[in-house]
């Protein structure tokens, strides 16, 4: 049986249809990683993965699971978070799906099979240590490209860390982040 | 006739071969424009063209005329010259083809049909800049992405206004831009 | 004759009236300069007026004039359409008025009385420049300070040399430059 | 009774004396918020506030009660402190005074019937994080006005940080805060 | 007994010998210090000895010790390993030795009666702390002079911190430190 | 007849002495190129200049001729002013000489027989710049080192353009340039 599109193969297969000289180019199925904290998900991070959705056939959300610090969320709420969330934005022909990893995100890309790892970058601060990090992840592993996609302006200031700060300090943080994310926030803080 | 792939649509269909209930998901045909003057084009030119072939399923490599720059090579030139030294860079499936526009950008990609720009970015000025410009572009034409992508750190620091300079001033540009393109650039110094 | 507000005095008085213990303390009158080319005005300017107006009781929209750059409308034209433009913003209680000046604009300033330069800031690139201007300004003349104030972010890209630039390649500024603007460049356009 | 000035009121009003058509503008009377740690305050401060005064009618020097962070001196020690050396500096016709807050620096602002937050700018990296609170800060409160002003070129490498880490290391810091700071930091090295 | 070359000197002395008329200049003997964690040393570290050895007599890496600080190796650990690459690396006739100190590095260097403190700079963002430090430096001891130098930029996005993380997350570091170093850390990982 | 100080070596020689069993190390003379356009000198290079002082033995001030700008004062002037002023400033023990050069900078500095080429930081986006020419510079001739030094603060926004620009303006130049810079900038206004 003929598997057109597959999560096993990124090759862009020329095959030939078992009828006289007919030769298909299929497009190449392309997937790429997004890795965060997400902790929690912005509607910074929707609006690039909304934007992705434009330039790749699938694209893991990828929540990067640090021991060393301290979340305000569980990877698993963040897990169910974003999997909630991402029903809302416009995905296109796109599919996105979440997962979470540990280790080198290279390592990770590899096993999934990425072609590249997509980051946001809003600011110039910003950019200078994503550059470092694409340059030391291509060292690592060559086949895996970054691209970098811009937010749009308005969510230029916004971050995982400044959120949950304001939120800290009672302040309003609707638009910021989904309605969703605002109402588990709000739930954490009284039963955390 | 199916046209599995076609220049006319980026939609990724979905469709139905006609025999028992075989649902085929094609992915999407990409197409990207890389933009520039590429007088001449040069080594860190044609890293980013490789590297976006891993991404995209075409690049329309789009010489920029602007009537109001003395160029060093005519558009005609560029245009040969380009076609003749990406023979030689590794393109995979993608089928890169050499173009030029007049006007803006934005009303080029969308006239191509092209889902996203390509923009190399090698330092962090430049990166300021090409983000002013995403944003404009984005502005006036919101269907078309820019994503910026690194060249490797070699070529950080060529440009072709720089390889003109070097050029004129005496010095080696080996190892900057390809052969054919430094054999051209003394034919045209000795016979402008 | 009192005089409770003049031109020609920032110096904040206390004053007593002619009758019994009453002391009164006036606040300062102050000025600021907002120096550009405004070749033309764009709406990321007029958001700075709008913004120092909260800030300053008077500010004088200066243009500056540049005899080696030949611009797209004379100072006249420009003098006129600033003086159009500023009647549509929310001026508060601040007085905005239009001039021109040519040579330093810290002499300008000094005899304009004015308190400070307000300048607005877009990016890190336009910072750092702004910043040295600044800091030789205040070498210049070490009375006017210098503030900077930030556009809203949809302005952070918009310069009069882009909207120029845009507007010549066919593109649509409507948004960037007030509707009056648009109109009067394409009159320009036409017969220049 | 009349109040020309008062602390309830930003509205620079126009009204009218009751004798025969005298119409009087009286200046906005403007208030300003100097936010920050102050742990210690630094010559670099210092001169921010200087600068300010020649803008403002009001400054609020206000210090930051951060409840995570270990300071050098307790709020009540730097708010002494504060007092005593802001008695030094030229302040003209403007008021300072030196309150402390907790929470959302805009609250505090809009609570305080401030127009504007005042930032001192040393380097870009200082102005990037500085912009995107800024945007987040008009974003929470669309009322107050950030303005940067830039501090003298020698003051551009000085902070509390540094200034503490100097000290501790046995450097001098003389030149960098004024002459009481460094008695009272000698005094808490001796008995913390 | 003459001494040319002695630590105790820095003069460029002129001196005479005693025969006729023969007067020498003896360029002066200049030592830097090249001061870091080195936790552990990097071949970007090793990159900026090799060409500050083309320009000074004598440099002297530099361990700071920070007793605030966990490392991953001890500080005499850190000695050893600095002495052992270093044989490996080109010094032509400058003379490389291995100290470490406490306290303020401009204390340490005119206790070592050092010309000047070299540092690389790998990236934007450095340079913007290292000319503040450079500055600060400045004021506290103006006899030493900073100076910057380029690693090649195949070490532009290596640093100690991401070394350690690389190493920890299991990804490979050859090529980022010396084969001894990798070694070294690999010991320590099995028993720290 | 034995040269100790020589423009034909650089070679930090080990030699021998005719007398018993004295060896002599001899610290390398070691030759800058301090590159620049000097169109004028301002105190900002000679500050530099003196800087460099410290660390070389050799300082050679290269005027680049570049026969594209129209320059405010002829090559011969601006040699002639710098050889001027360098009397002015502290020198030590290096010998500072004026030359002009055509053509790459490299290629100069190694006709020149010189170690490093110095060039003065004043700014974020003077050193990217400055980054990038170095690199280009190092792959044209890795032999040549570029250093980086820092002017003072008081320096960090003078530049020749800016000064020719409020010189021209009709502001006050002084403490930017040396008095006989400014005296020879009125002298060229007067009868250019």
């Amino acid at each position: 049986m003929l598997r057109f599109t597959t999560g096993d193969s990124n090759d862009g297969p020329v095959f030939y249809l078992p009828f006289a000289g007919l030769s298909l180019t299929i497009p190449a199925m392309r997937r790429a990683i997004f890795p965060g904290s997400f902790d929690p998900v912005t509607n910074g991070h929707l609006d690039i993965i909304e934007r992705g959705c434009k330039l790749f056939d699938e694209i893991i959300v990828a929540i990067l699971v640090n021991p060393e610090k301290q979340p305000f969320f569980t990877v698993e709420e963040r897990q169910q978070m974003l999997t909630g969330v991402l029903l809302e934005i416009h995905q296109g022909q796109c599919t996105v799906r979440v997962d979470s990893f540990r280790g080198l995100l290279v390592n990770y890309a590899v096993a999934q099979k990425a072609d590249a790892i997509v980051r946001g970058i809003r600011a110039i601060s910003d950019y200078e240590y994503e550059m470092q990090m694409a340059l030391m992840n291509r060292r690592l592993e060559p086949s895996i490209e970054t691209v970098f996609m811009m937010p749009a302006e308005t969510y230029s200031y916004v971050s995982s860390r400044l959120v949950k700060e304001i939120f800290q300090l009672g302040g309003i943080i609707d638009g910021l982040v989904p309605p969703l994310i605002e109402k588990r926030m709000k739930e954490k803080m009284m039963r955390p």
